[in-house]
């Protein structure tokens, strides 16, 4: 469960002496956030503490994380000149510290680690915007505009994502996750042009290292066939298509990941239960990780999730 | 197009002189933002100015239109108690100004003109809320715990909506639109149990008019069968999901409007007109309403949304 951090008292300890940056940057604070919930769930894998913007910090773009509203870019990137600012990615003198806590992580945990990175589309999108954005409009205006500046600026995003994930699999994550918060924005047509070669160089990239491949997004319902030829072996699925369409969407040729409503944990106990019961219904009992359809909402009570992750690991398909 | 004048010099020009409700509770500025799109771009429909709050505010809900934010309420509807602020509207003594721009409009317009709302659960969300929000955590988290508390609060606002709708008719608009923004927000479980019988409630009620009625909402790949059955003769689709998929899932039972992703009007003329007229395509020369699948983006060049209704009017199923 993504962000299931922002729910734990002990996690918002943390973030109120140190800054988001400064978390994402120390390597005992990543360690110790990524541990909370895997401490207090016993859920099945952690996922790495850390932020999309993490790499683009490491090849010298300036940003920071405001609160409330999310990374802002100091220069956004919207000129042929723009590209030179985005170096290729020297994972062990740029992120040091990411690579340092992986390593402790790798030793100290009983679960797998699932290692993270941000997708081109996203991370463009916050480099041309100079920030979270609703509508992706001067995104969209240069994808459209500059076609060929728009596919340089992705290949040099995927360069970065690709050193990024091979540096967190050698340093000991057993699997990666590929972000893609805002893929679905974009038609079925303008992800097959537009988005998906870049995340198939990353995914292709990785091939060789042996560790699931993870790609989620949000809203990627009429996105789902091409996502699952992009060289992913799991497939995220946030809440708003039922597994059992998803499934008859990508064919069964990847594992499918999600997808109960964050939302649902806010409510009484037995409405969580009885979607999370029709979560892992559709999922079909193979073939499916159980997670929640995006990251945890803060509001979230830590106690919610707890029998959360009770009912799931109880669940039995022989039970339908 | 919704928001057409957003483009359109003359319109920010009246914007400089006048909040957003100004205009909406001016009768003659009502006339005049309407017709303004309609005298650029010889359109063949018009859609009345209004935003989804006059009604609201018309039974006095306190609240104001925050520029670059949107609707914001002065005292969010939470418990039972807040429904009693939730009156019947009177559209006669409440909204005097929208029947009596419909009635001038009616007399002006060569075209037909299309009355609008806003559904319940859009609606729903900016009450409970108390503005614009990107999770709508406190809607669904009353609508899982107070299901007996959110039903009534749909009906109230059912009940509003329906009035307001049938006096924009009675005043001469003739054909309705119900906006639902945020219904996408749901799952399609969620929204045949939360949204959809204050739908059906409105849509049905207008069944005696006798005019079109048209039912959009954002990102509702998924719920485009269940919205399809819900007494409306016209869907609006976003531009995620290509035409003919939206045909196959509504099964052809209604008529489809839409869907030219907003951006590609930021692109170039060719960029534009290949994608409307793949649009055009997929709609299948008929049961099809060529639109935007969203309203128009502020960044549009007024030259460009000519150009798109130019290629839609030469356009005929007989080039291709």
């Amino acid at each position: 469960m993504r962000q299931a951090g922002r729910s734990l008292p002990e996690y918002r300890a943390l973030r109120g002496e140190h800054s988001m940056l400064d978390l994402c940057r120390t390597p005992d604070l990543i360690v110790e956030v990524t541990l909370q919930p895997v401490r207090r769930y016993g859920v099945d894998a952690a996922i790495l503490f850390s932020d999309i913007v993490v790499p683009l910090q490491g090849v010298g773009i300036g940003l920071d994380i405001v609160e409330g509203k999310g990374p802002v870019i100091d220069r956004p990137i919207r000129r042929e000149r723009d590209l030179d600012r985005l170096r290729p990615l020297e994972p062990s003198a740029d992120v040091p510290f990411v690579l340092e806590a992986i390593e402790a992580l790798a030793d100290d945990l009983a679960v797998p680690l699932i290692g993270f990175a941000g997708a081109p589309f996203t991370l463009a999108s916050y480099l041309i915007e100079g920030g979270p954005s609703r509508q992706h409009t001067r995104t969209k205006a240069l994808m459209y505009s500059e076609t060929h500046l728009w596919h340089r600026l992705m290949e040099r995003l995927a360069d970065i994502t690709l050193s990024y994930l091979r540096a967190q699999v050698e340093a000991g994550a057993g699997a990666i996750q590929l972000f893609d918060s805002w893929v679905g924005a974009l038609s079925p047509d303008d992800f097959v042009t537009y988005a998906l070669p870049s995340v198939e160089r990353i995914l292709n990239g990785l091939g060789d290292l042996n560790v699931p491949r993870i790609y989620f997004g949000v809203g990627t319902g009429e996105l789902l066939s091409a996502m699952a030829n992009s060289g992913c072996d799991v497939l995220g699925v946030d809440w708003r298509t039922p597994l059992d369409v998803a499934r008859r969407r990508t064919e069964g040729g990847v594992a499918l990941q999600g997808n109960l409503d964050p939302a649902a944990c806010l409510g009484p106990a037995h409405v969580m239960e009885e979607r999370a019961r029709d979560v892992l219904r559709r999922g079909g009992g193979g073939g499916h990780i159980f997670n929640l359809g995006h990251g945890v909402l803060p509001e979230t009570d830590a106690e919610a999730l707890a029998r959360l992750v009770d009912v799931v690991h109880a669940w039995s398909p022989d039970d339908e």
